[in-house]
């Protein structure tokens, strides 16, 4: 019960696409992520995801329409909602979502990572 | 679908003590505080309860000691622990919890909020 420093976590780790979890709640999970370039189209189909914007801003491509989150700014994803994340520089994210969430939804490719390790 | 931006929402109230809901995920909720004094001793028997300070620095007294949250931290308090958040000067704080959660445990006073305002 000690209290948890977003910027000093983000300094533990400098790998793109790679979520680091930093705390759990009401089975729901805390993960940062440093993101650069673009993800692949995915979705989840039980769980809303939250992206809050801890810096840069970063592009979220949606079927229908393409968001800008700026840094201060969250953006929620309904469940089912496909989606793909574009940082054109480096971005900061903090994720809230569900300790079930998978990293890429359905899809398993060179990205995904199974476990998010805990810093 | 839209971005939330966090600033701005904080500048829709001003009343202390107040959650203001700005989003709901996967059964949870996300309110925006702004905290000025003591608040009451309570707890929250079912729900955890996060604390992300966005602005100032908060005083949280648990019963074997004072955690001091500053911004840019998270505090995550476990379901069923007494606390008493005390803000100095005045603190915007980010709360994340269950839809469930009351705002005072089950304590009612003058200060409980039954409904929160979504904003």
């Amino acid at each position: 019960m000690n209290p948890i420093n977003i910027s000093e976590k983000f300094k533990l780790f400098d790998a793109h696409w790679t979520p680091k979890k930093i705390g759990e709640l009401n089975g729901q999970q805390i993960l940062l992520a440093k993101l650069k370039g673009a993800f692949i189209w995915h979705s989840h189909a039980d769980e809303d995801e939250l992206f809050m914007i801890i810096k840069g801003s970063l592009k979220i491509e949606l079927r229908d329409k393409t968001v800008t989150v700026n840094q201060g700014e969250i953006f929620i994803i309904p469940k089912g909602i496909e989606h793909r994340p574009i940082a054109e520089e480096e971005v900061h994210v903090l994720l809230f979502e569900p300790l079930s969430t998978k990293h890429t939804g359905a899809i398993i490719n060179e990205l995904t990572v199974e476990t998010y390790e805990s810093i």
